[in-house]
């Protein structure tokens, strides 16, 4: 029985990178680089994209993963961005992530003649979403000092997956018994030299390198296309 | 497509049920009250039990679900309880929670005439852990003050699916915009009525309810058995 759902497991995922191509395949005919920006609930992606929306010669985008509602959505549309809201319930059985499918039927909704970064805000959730590409570009991460220095160990294929990991609410770190060292090491032990930007997106702290990452993303893909 | 994917999750789910009775009628069978205890990574969950191992009267036992390794079972069984350790990846293909499958593989490791209570510490993920019954006789979750007061509006099912909310990390209240009165209303607005703890398993806020609440589930079953 495992050997069968293993291999039902590994059709959908050849299914799912199948569509994932055709997405990025769109957004190549757009030169809009993608974003699959993931961590576990609570962990500050709205917040640190609040923060971003008025990156010099950069136009956001938002797709807005939530297994329910449109909080976020609603947060950031009003800073005058693109925000196009994809709930995984009820349409997709309250999903626990994105997949590419789902990603494709939002596209229609999505100006991406005029987005040069598209964002996509993933389901909050440390495990599934790093096991289904969507089409993006970069996969990046946010996790909280709050949530522990173990989670990388517990949650390896996540922090594996990005090449990015954004370590957020810096602030409280006086008010916590937590080892930012150790969660750096934890880090490092499973994606090796991966790059990490400690923010806070209540105090600014960080908030200029993570803005210069994602301009330096969103320029990717132009560069790509002037070479 | 979209039908036959409801239809294949709801046969999965069916057979996961009859899976859950079979573990009912053992933990029945050893008199064991059992918590199916739910929250997002790093919440708090193992910090709460580490709080609860001493509890007089109940023999305690923890199952403890990761994704992958063994710290939280490592922080408990130094405490002298028994402790069996469930990982998901990679025999069960990295699930993202645990099923009344993966639990009943557990049962032969667990010393149940030697325990009252069984806690079984989920994968931390606000999504599917509430999808799948165990064979518990209550579902209660963890929510930290740090993941923000709009959760239970965008993870409803989780919330409605217990019957207690501990909400934990209170001490950083002082040093959050958090609203603790909008999360309970936010709460009560999904689930009402659903009892709620405030807890900080760092000064001991709220711990002594948490642990009569613990006490009072250990003695249904005894009290059910008694009539």
């Amino acid at each position: 029985m495992h050997r069968t759902k293993v291999r039902i497991v590994e059709g959908a995922l050849d299914a799912n990178d199948t569509i994932a191509m055709a997405n990025r395949d769109d957004f190549d005919d757009h030169d809009v680089s993608v974003i699959n920006l993931m961590s576990a609930p609570g962990a500050g992606k709205t917040s640190l994209l609040e923060r971003a929306v008025d990156l010099p010669g950069v136009r956001l985008g938002v797709l807005e993963g939530d297994v329910q509602g449109s909080l976020d959505a609603d947060r950031l549309s009003v800073l005058g961005i693109p925000v196009t809201q994809l709930n995984t319930a009820p349409s997709f059985g309250g999903e626990c992530h994105l997949d590419a499918n789902m990603v494709r039927s939002a596209l229609p909704g999505l100006p991406l003649h005029d987005i040069d970064l598209l964002i996509v805000e993933n389901v909050g959730n440390l495990v599934c979403p790093a096991e289904f590409r969507i089409g993006e570009d970069v996969r990046a991460m946010v996790c909280s000092v709050c949530e522990g220095e173990d989670k990388p160990l517990k949650y390896p294929l996540m922090f594996r997956a990005c090449e990015l990991v954004v370590i957020n609410k810096a602030d409280l770190l006086p008010h916590l018994a937590f080892d930012l060292e150790m969660l750096l090491r934890n880090i490092d032990s499973v994606n090796p030299g991966v790059r990490c930007i400690v923010t806070s997106a209540r105090t600014g702290e960080g908030i200029e390198e993570w803005r210069e990452w994602l301009t330096e993303v969103a320029g990717r893909v132009h560069a790509e296309v002037a070479h």
